[in-house]
């Protein structure tokens, strides 16, 4: 099924205590889609990038299938760029820098041949600008959301508007508290239910990740990696991997929900064991599969 | 199966936003003992209490069948007291007191009749008194061994000489990363391993439980509960659920440890839902059982 995915496209440079990479391939839209494409065709991206934005990494999202049409280009201006460093224990990060560049004119227009999408993916940014792009297109079967800290105190109210359109959103443990202001994660999910979405994701970074709805709670672990090297866009990793793989099933049944967690989590748990968005860009089908496996049998018990 | 406890029995002064309790039944040894004892019988309890040790608590624990043969009482002292505060979001705990009382001079005296116990969980005391426990017993089946952050950093020598007879260790993520100075928790129990302890368990409080050996890692969901009363005795209800479980099917296979874990979770889970000890009071087998399977639903998934 199509998926429409909007969000940023960026150069990251990013230091961990394991080297570092400058102006590699990063940015919302960029993980969530590359991540979906292993589940399914076609993948229509939407976002803006500047006039200095590298020839090989459009061919690389070429070569994945995505179909570049809504991706616009200011030949004047310069990409989105982002600085982070990861300290030791690689939960804590800091914000080198956020150059926003031609992000911060971004008005995303949806080509006509994206606005009947079934499957959308909203990425991580301005509630506004997520508002404007479900103005936009069709209907579709599933709204998919993801938001952060920063919108949740700047825009709040421009973001409980949004998320009256999304039916899933996928926030971290820090965000749902701060969104409110309850410090148990189920209470917490429960009133986020009440603001729109009927599908909450809690994503907990090492301790995995929670889907709750109205009426169901699933805890899936987190994959144990030994050696992390860079958690950036693992959040968009798992996004792409779960609505990939709700795309590909086109079912919304409660047991496909849960799959579809676990599959955002075997994305995440590829997507942090290479710098920025390398080690999403040899997977395969059989690998993801593989260890979609692997988190049954970390999580599998049995009675006696 | 036989199971001797050794540990703490205390008074416990606890407030926490819901309320609060003065001088309630606490202690590692009662909640070991009265958790393994809805699993296995005979439960065989060696403490100390002082002269002002309430004859109703005696009474309780002999009405769970717990083998009282080795509770010292020291009728000229007091009772160890414990005073703690919690937080609003109830993971944040500050001690208030800890007046040790007659528990700064325990002597661990096992009566002839405990020394050939087929299962020994060892409470949170000094390692000391742990290792001497040990040396006054037949080589048991399995032990099961708990510590805290206080002797890690006060007694690491006394530590690692009795965690080398230690077979199963039960900590949580801090006490496991400052135990081996390594923030990764898959890491941490692989050094845990190589101090002795084959089998690690990493309490994860909201986020679970992690058993480690060799060549196994198994993760475990907490229970969403949404409202959790007293984290008190949490950690100590687990070790009972675990160890009790083990003691009654007397089955160290890996996919039986898992499900211990499992019960340690549990019985986990009901300690926190009242005051003190009170949630493990009139418990029973069944709704034990159901728990457990609502643990089952809580991680299950499956293939399309």
């Amino acid at each position: 099924m199509s998926l429409l995915v909007v969000g940023s496209v960026a150069l990251d440079t990013v230091e961990t205590p394991f080297g570092s990479v400058k102006d590699a391939l990063g940015g919302s839209a960029v993980y969530i889609s590359v991540a979906a494409g292993y589940f399914t065709t076609p993948i229509r991206l939407v976002a803006v990038v500047g006039g200095d934005f590298p020839q090989e990494h459009i061919k690389f999202m070429e070569s994945r299938q995505i179909d570049l049409d809504g991706l616009q280009s200011v030949e004047s201006g310069k990409t989105f760029r982002w600085g982070g460093k990861y300290h030791y224990d690689l939960n804590v990060r800091d914000t080198l820098f956020t150059d926003l560049n031609v992000f911060k004119d971004f008005d995303p227009k949806i080509p006509p041949g994206f606005k009947s999408s079934t499957y959308v993916c909203l990425g991580n940014i301005d509630p506004l600008l997520q508002l404007r792009v479900l103005n936009q297109i069709n209907k579709p079967r599933l709204v998919v959301g993801d938001t952060m800290n920063y919108w949740i105190e700047t825009k709040p109210n421009e973001l409980m508007k949004t998320m009256k359109f999304m039916d899933v959103i996928i926030v971290n443990d820090s965000e749902a508290r701060l969104l409110t202001h309850e410090p148990n994660l189920i209470k917490a999910a429960k009133k986020i239910i009440k603001m729109g979405p009927r599908i909450i994701i809690i994503k907990k970074g090492e301790h995995g990740a929670m889907l709750v709805t109205e009426d169901t709670i699933f805890s899936a672990p987190a994959f144990p990696l030994e050696t992390i090297f860079d958690p950036t866009g693992a959040g968009d990793s798992f996004a792409g991997g779960f609505i990939g793989w709700i795309a590909r099933t086109d079912d919304l049944s409660t047991e496909n929900l849960k799959r579809a967690v676990v599959y955002g989590s075997t994305l995440a748990s590829f997507c942090v064991e290479k710098f920025s968005i390398d080690s999403l860009r040899d997977l395969s089908y059989l690998k993801i599969r593989d260890r979609f496996h692997s988190f049954m049998d970390l999580s599998r018990f049995d009675e006696k």
